[in-house]
């Protein structure tokens, strides 16, 4: 090791779902949306001016602040953005959970929520889901750091209540809750309305899955302004101006076209019902999914096989190589037609 | 004080030179290029797309990644790229710093060192700059955690050799030592041949100044793989996906086009020349400046009132409230048309 090596931070980085170069996959790893964005995100970049592009933008990022928080009816006060809500999460992690209790977060969750807590030596504490992978609310009661889980979770695309939801909150006051709804459009009743009762409580969402802007990277939370302030504060410490021009106005754009978006979310759900039919026709079994996903264990195939002989055939999914979860895939919802060459393939290979 | 609020991480942000709403300012504050980025880069937004948007952008980057291995002449596994050359120092002192001895920077430098190193806890120690500020190399030889330094260095444009550069990188063989080149293209040659000889150099450039884009938010470093991996380490640990489908194409067309570049750098380095002796004749003083920006020290007029005067009739440049400087304005280098304006309110008011 060379002397200098010595004052390195060694850290064990997340590891993306892969990104195929080979254009002619059928690509239901990432939970992409398979829809492209709104028209109007198209006008909005072509409206992108030369002379824009020197400028710094403006590092409150108002623009787009202000269209988030009209359509949640939030003070811009309440919302924080990010690139992409892994950089909001990172921001969270850093900013509210510096206390010597341990980070409550579920077993089988997002596998960056460990990754985060290393980088920036948070001590946590993984609790076990339930056999049918809910979250015990009561699980979260003991005296903790702060809890983060996402709503719907992945990978298993399950929704809890808000009746869950309340029940951590109300245990947990003197900590930060996190909810992380990057899947919540796809499900039931986002958390929202429990801002107004729990001012410890941050939401993060995303403009990745259902606004289908996974390639500009756009995140945001939702939260008191006492938490917007202390996130805002941190980030101005690493980075003042983290959205470009382009983002500013895309992510505008997005946000401010209502019926499209509704459109979309509608076409994933109704995709994602005839999916889930078809994988039960086909020996599959899955918790009743919330997301844009559905987490799929076979009665017979093992997951692990499944996926190798998929990929080797061009279809990519996601498979967790970790404890409870081995036997599953987690399967994007695309198009109707990626769907049919699916299980087309899984009818005759199965 | 809630008691959630007994976790988080107080910091003091760093304040970024203001960004005014008014269009009609004359805009010499924030040291941007006067000048919009290459048509190239135009067309490359124009193409980026529809349904590019909703995939996730390539983690490694590698497109943008190899046309800058290309125009520096490395190899691909000695660049890093991020989110302005802001995230890839936030990242290099994550990555970096860990040592229990303080890293060291100028007295008089880029304000964001000290803010990072709080943020991540680095211990440091402010070096006075020489009455001339110019940097002593003697004054880095004690052991240290690391260094960094801008050159040519901010506020004060002013340029160091690669003799005193090599001066101090040979008694700093067992830290990393990052010399910031955010300003390098409008000054002398570049600290990169010396990458051969120090592995434990970084290098860290940016689009933001003589490529015309701080509005897309581009920065990279290059240096020995071994750093360069450390680091991606780090990165990946935070958010995997910096860098947009639209930043990708936009940086790679920028970096490509070699002769939009030259002719930019060739306006402004003639604006400057000019400038500096239209300073002159108004009773101004300055360090030889190196970058995109004069500091200059007026011999009877307070630099705070004169700030003050030119905000008042819509000339932002840039006015430091601290020890040793406070006499001094910043003054970006902009158009001939610009610089006539401001040099025409001077004449008359001083």
């Amino acid at each position: 090791m060379k002397e200098w090596e010595k004052n390195f931070r060694r850290v064990v980085p997340y590891t993306p779902g892969e990104q195929p170069k080979n254009a002619n996959v059928i690509k239901l790893n990432t939970n992409e949306n398979p829809y492209p964005p709104s028209p109007k995100v198209m006008e909005a970049l072509q409206a992108v001016s030369r002379d824009r592009l020197r400028l710094y933008p403006d590092p409150t990022a108002s623009v787009l602040v202000n269209a988030i928080a009209a359509r949640y009816e939030v003070e811009p006060e309440c919302v924080f953005v990010g690139v992409g809500s892994d950089d909001v999460l990172a921001m969270a992690f850093m900013t509210f959970f510096q206390s010597a209790k341990p980070v409550f977060f579920p077993d089988i969750t997002y596998s960056f929520y460990p990754v985060w807590a290393d980088l920036f030596r948070v001590p946590y504490k993984k609790i076990p889901l339930a056999e049918d992978f809910s979250i015990r609310p009561q699980d979260y009661y003991p005296a903790n750091g702060g809890v983060i889980f996402p709503n719907p979770n992945a990978p298993t695309s399950r929704y809890e209540s808000l009746e869950v939801l309340e029940d951590i909150l109300q245990h947990n006051q003197d900590v930060v809750v996190i909810i992380d709804e990057a899947y919540i459009d796809f499900a039931g009743p986002s958390a929202l309305p429990l801002l107004k009762k729990y001012e410890n409580l941050l939401i993060v969402q995303t403009f990745s899955k259902s606004r289908s802007m996974a390639g500009m990277r756009i995140g945001y939370a939702i939260g008191s302004p006492g938490l917007i302030k202390a996130m805002s504060d941190v980030k101005y410490s690493f980075n003042s101006y983290t959205m470009s021009q382009a983002c500013l106005a895309m992510g505008t754009a997005a946000v401010e076209d209502e019926e499209y978006f509704q459109e979309m979310i509608r076409r994933i759900r109704r995709t994602r019902d005839m999916s889930g039919q078809r994988f039960k026709e086909l020996g599959f079994s899955f918790p009743e999914p919330g997301a844009n996903f559905i987490f799929v264990k076979h009665e017979r195939s093992k997951a692990r096989d499944l996926f190798a002989l998929l990929r080797e055939n061009n279809i990519f999914v996601r498979y967790f190589d970790q404890p409870r979860i081995d036997d599953y895939l987690r399967v994007t919802i695309g198009t109707d037609q990626q769907m049919d060459a699916l299980f087309a393939f899984l009818k005759k290979h199965l």
